[in-house]
């Protein structure tokens, strides 16, 4: 039986998430399921989530965990009353960062929109990450060839490899104006960077990734296709890494990564900072 | 003078930076100048950022503060180490919860790929996600209408309400499919839905803004064109409004959000359930 987890919050419920998914991944031998709840940010609803904590603790033999990312501190109270392994995130950091601070935690929920200031900060990144993601799209397969001056970072490789969806989180998540390039198997016949690429050449990132998952991936869209054929796929890996080596240009394996790993390595090898904040 | 946060991880840093940032937003009154470091899983590497953190306590009249969620021992007693004000993730929630589960962690960095079926279940959320965005890019401004049955849910608004990042959002950190439709000043005068969305009612999701705050991001875009006036987006945002009531159709006011506070808040009203872990 899996062990139930509950992930609380008045916002959005990713600090929760995130928190709590890598504090249970730690427990591999151990099956967790789990359910969000975003925006409790009253007694009352605080109360609608308690009983059903409680009607859980009831329903089985083990209590389930609770990570409350809540900052109420009176809905925490009647979350932190049921009958579970309560890990109560704010309230475990915000005591000794206060003494280390020298003043008071706000302890209102969220933190936007609380101060003029703050809230001009959040229009300015939600804008540059519109735009960023706009870009991204825009700037998709090798369209608009023309706005790579504008460009942070070209990903480059061959079909299937995750350059749209990296290129579209770049955006999303740092405000960084991500271009795509497909490598076809007329650019890699040049044996040298397509022409459209060549003035950029600072700026490009390739992505590679095993032929043989390459192989399933694209058997997915177009089975028993030429395209996916496991021959094909070896051969168009190894002309395209021969090409990142011979440009010196910085790749990464993208076979056994998420899409957050393969974006933060990506920068991190790029040496390219991380533009927004995404709360 | 700002104060100076490290956001420590050997993964990609994103509970370090989503946890910190959560935590610091409670002091609104203090300006912090946060950077994140990633993958630290090597002792040289903690050896390499302790040597940056003492050197930033040394310039500076008040010690960093440090958000560490390295899971290696080794690594992190080594930035433990350091003149900061430190605050050790792992360490803090892990031994609780040992007792509580009755089982000692991992402790091994981050949790991809340990165990077989774990790698299996990273690899569907992946294609699950990848799948998800390549949806929603294919059913962006209306194109490919005929896709709508395959949608989970299905976004209106009029231009740049923020269809195309939320939708594209959905995708990418739950694996919901998201199709986007604009409604454009035609749509509006029919005053009853589009022939293309009458079928799907039950999917659909308005979207709306202020029109003030509508008006200066279509200047930015078009200045001063009468798609971008006030008076235009006063009227286009007062119809698409009106149609959501007539067809109760529930919608959201993205004016003063995030993308992932707009997200959430979607999925919730439209009780749709997180599909994939973004970790």
């Amino acid at each position: 039986m899996k062990r139930k987890v509950f992930f609380l919050s008045d916002s959005t419920g990713m600090t929760a998430e995130n928190l709590g998914r890598s504090l249970l991944a730690q427990f591999p031998q151990i099956s967790f399921e789990s359910v969000t709840k975003p925006f409790i940010d009253t007694s009352a609803k605080a109360e609608k989530i308690a009983a059903q904590i409680n009607q859980e603790a009831q329903s089985s033999s083990e209590r389930p965990i609770v990570v409350d990312t809540i900052v109420n501190t009176d809905a925490s109270q009647i979350i932190k009353a049921t009958d579970c392994f309560y890990i109560d995130v704010f309230s475990t950091f915000l005591a000794p960062l206060e003494q280390e601070l020298g003043v008071k935690s706000a302890h209102t929920v969220g933190h936007h929109h609380i101060f003029e200031e703050e809230s001009r900060a959040v229009d300015q990144a939600y804008v540059q990450r519109i735009e960023a993601v706009h870009f991204a799209l825009a700037n998709d397969d090798g369209m608009h060839l023309h706005r790579y001056s504008e460009a942070d970072i070209i990903l480059i490789g061959v079909s299937r490899t995750g350059k749209t969806p990296s290129s579209v989180y770049l955006g999303m998540q740092f405000g960084i104006k991500a271009a795509n390039y497909p490598l076809i198997p007329d650019d890699l016949e040049l044996n040298r960077l397509p022409d459209a690429l060549a003035d950029h050449q600072r700026k490009l990132f390739g992505l590679t990734i095993r032929p043989a998952r390459l192989s399933e991936i694209r058997n997915e869209r177009k089975p028993n296709s030429t395209y996916a054929s496991l021959r094909n796929c070896v051969e168009e890996i190894k002309l395209a890494e021969k090409l990142y080596r011979q440009c010196r240009i910085p790749y990464i394996d993208t076979t056994q990564l998420s899409i957050e790993e393969i974006a933060a390595r990506m920068l991190q090898r790029a040496g390219i900072e991380r533009r927004v904040s995404s709360l």
